[in-house]
């Protein structure tokens, strides 16, 4: 067991920080761990916006959704869908961008901000700093447009807060493996036996924190995953030039 | 400088393996380092399907477009968006999933994909493994779907070649810093001179590790990201019920 795979292992995600501030160098070596993350065709269709204003962190705070850990962590970085940068790439020897209007662009966008939100959340626990990730951002993302400044073709698609822990988190168990690793081809029998172990499990670790709400996985996420959905997300991505393939 | 920084800050794509094998052991570390990262909700949307039959990864050579390496090294893993488990915890409860249907579903799968995509990649790495990380299996996903057996509500979005390495490859430059990081707002006067230095640095990089027929950035991108783009994901994707919102 090395240092990263520890550090990986025991992901967590903290909302109890200090408002102490984070320094430059760590600042700086934390964000240069995404600027080094690959990307797909070496695109590099990822730019990060660094939050440290305490007014446009408590904005954002607001709209994600009321999640007051983004006002007190001193770092909130968004994490930006970029097909600007190529845009102006394409411009320069003559050719019209138009992947951004399909599908997989948006989708090889997404996985490569993913790649870079990873790096970020583990260079920054290698430091110390405890992360968690917000995806709320896209409850409200004509608003985050515009209060990143954000142009065309660009998309505030995931952002992570960054601080100094207060009190820690504990790790969330997991779906059991064997719903997650699938040798050789999906294992379709193997869902619905994973889902029974962990809809008794999820309920424990709740207990095991004094969460009293606490709901079992699938019961948790009935809201969400049949109508409490981010729909703004088409229109809005579509007005920024995003997904429009007929 | 600790060590993941150290591993991050020197991340390249090995494309030069040996067919020596992965123990068990090395294999089921990096898949864990997986397993545990987080995901949007919880929701766990992301699972593996871990190919180490050898006409099965010859096959997926050909699907990506000709890339020898995926058959040579030992492993090759796809990550696939999985909102049918999800779709199962809902009907366990009485409910009916649709965010997958909605943009905001398939690109929030895509983020955690990517998520996971890093932790393997850089669990291999911590190991002394080379990784390549393969887009190209969006060129045919539906021969994919149908190779991994997967079923409705699950997409293979990316997938990673692991081996040891034979002949290292050298990391490549990326855009200048400058427009990556954009500190408080977006900073759009940054891009154009990032660009034109980066179209200078690339090629000297080329021809450094003795590629004569390397483009500059934006030469390479033009017919990609102009018309060569991936037509099928939405479609596909489609077919197996994502993107479907009005």
């Amino acid at each position: 067991m090395n240092e990263t795979l520890a550090l990986q292992f025991t992901h967590r995600s903290d909302r109890s920080f200090s408002t102490a501030p984070i320094s430059d160098d760590l600042l700086e070596s934390i964000i240069e761990a995404a600027w080094h993350a690959p990307s797909s065709m070496n695109a590099q269709h990822v730019s990060l916006v660094v939050v440290r204003d305490a007014a446009k962190r408590a904005r954002i705070a607001e709209l994600a959704g009321g999640q007051p850990w983004i006002a007190e962590a001193p770092v909130f970085i968004t994490v930006i869908v970029d097909f600007n940068k190529t845009s102006v790439g394409l411009q320069n020897v003559g050719a019209t961008q138009h992947i951004h209007e399909s599908v997989d662009g948006f989708a090889a966008g997404a996985v490569d901000a993913g790649i870079a939100l990873g790096n970020l959340m583990l260079a920054a626990r290698s430091l110390g700093l405890g992360v968690v990730a917000i995806g709320g951002l896209r409850r409200n993302p004509q608003e985050m447009i515009d209060l990143l400044e954000l142009p065309a073709l660009t998309y505030p698609i995931v952002g992570v807060t960054i601080g100094h822990i207060a009190t820690p988190a504990q790790p969330k168990p997991r779906l059991p493996l064997a719903s997650f690793r699938h040798d050789e081809r999906y294992h379709a029998e193997a869902i619905a036996p994973a889902i029974a172990t962990y809809d008794k499990v999820l309920p424990e670790y709740w207990h095991s924190i004094g969460r009293a709400d606490g709901l079992p996985w699938s019961a948790n996420l009935a809201k969400p995953y049949s109508q409490g959905f981010y729909r703004a997300t088409k229109p809005v991505a579509a007005k920024q030039g995003f997904v429009q393939e007929q």
